[in-house]
């Protein structure tokens, strides 16, 4: 460890995401993030919403990209969710990636395979053109590699009516399970088949759409 | 509408949970929500932790398995989460099944298919021995059906140390999207690819644990 300041700019590992169940599970390099973040198609984004008797929060699915050490949404600026994000709430992103179904002898030791991250933050909108376009043809790339230079790019009203929030990279952590189950050394005994079942998310043909 | 009270009692639409962008994507009836409840393999629960300056949404993946109109979630006592949900605090459990990539002719119109639920609630821990077992069983079936039956039940120490959460389904919405891009009239004489590329969660060949 001889460069203690590389170590800590790449480490996003705060009090607050640090993994508390199965740390041995927990990662913190923005290598093992990244890697489960730009996999991920999307992301679940956690947010509050005061009401009378408190505040309730809201988990909403959407696409995502991430470009350096930000992540980007858009949408509708009509969205509650962006316009939340924008208005600087506390924000939690969340990712996960399941990757097979783990079948142990005993239903206590079931469980999944997955990558999951967890990203805190406060969002910013993105009023820089620049920035925002860039930000835009990310997250159409993040859809598909590539596909952003054969469209037509966006006009300058659908850029005025696209939001786009970014949140810095900044406070996170992976957590990883992988590998066959732990069963309970007497369980292991038993006449119960077990292993695990791989699960992933693969793409179909493609079906064109063929209006005119 | 002869029956209005079946008609009212089979809707989990509240204020709360309107859809508010594209209401036309949003069903409310238990059949469209726990049709896409029961598929995920996931779902994504949203509390609220209070901290120095305000509060801490969080969004944890975890396994939930659905009984008639109640979602179970369960796991360790140590689990912030499900320490969380007993508490009785707001939650938000969401689960989103992704059904295909939709590309458009133009960068804008880019979208994806998927199924999504949005549930809203507050939990309760199961007590109840009888509950917490059919609970348990509930989620080893929603991994793996027939599964169950096949493995080494809980011992009374697994059953003390899991906690079980139960969640009603009162308050809920679905959001679907699917079929072809739209895309704006000018762009259909674009010369560009457009259409659907389908993804699913597809399960891969078991791989055995041969530990011993």
């Amino acid at each position: 460890m001889s460069d203690t300041v590389l170590e800590q700019s790449n480490s996003l590992q705060t009090r607050r995401t640090t993994v508390r169940r199965l740390p041995s599970r927990g990662a913190y390099d923005r290598e093992t993030i990244y890697a489960i973040l730009d996999e991920a198609y999307i992301c679940h984004v956690g947010f509050v919403v005061p009401h009378e008797s408190g505040v309730q929060p809201f988990v909403i699915p959407t696409i995502h990209a991430r470009l350096g050490d930000t992540l980007y949404f858009h949408g509708s600026a009509a969205s509650r969710m962006l316009r939340s994000l924008r208005d600087g709430v506390d924000a939690c992103v969340t990712v996960t990636l399941l990757d097979g179904l783990v079948l142990a002898r005993s239903a206590f030791h079931h469980s999944m395979n997955y990558r999951s991250v967890v990203v805190l933050g406060k969002g910013r909108e993105v009023i820089d053109r620049d920035e925002k376009l860039r930000a835009l043809d990310a997250i159409v790339e993040h859809v598909i590699l590539g596909r952003s230079a054969l469209v037509r790019p966006p006009s300058e009203s659908e850029i005025r009516q696209t939001l786009v929030i970014a949140l810095p990279l900044a406070e996170a952590s992976a957590k990883v399970r992988s590998g066959p189950p732990i069963d309970d050394e007497p369980d292991y005994a038993l006449d119960v088949w077990a292993g695990v079942i791989p699960i992933s998310l693969v793409r179909g043909e493609p079906i064109q759409d063929l209006h005119r």
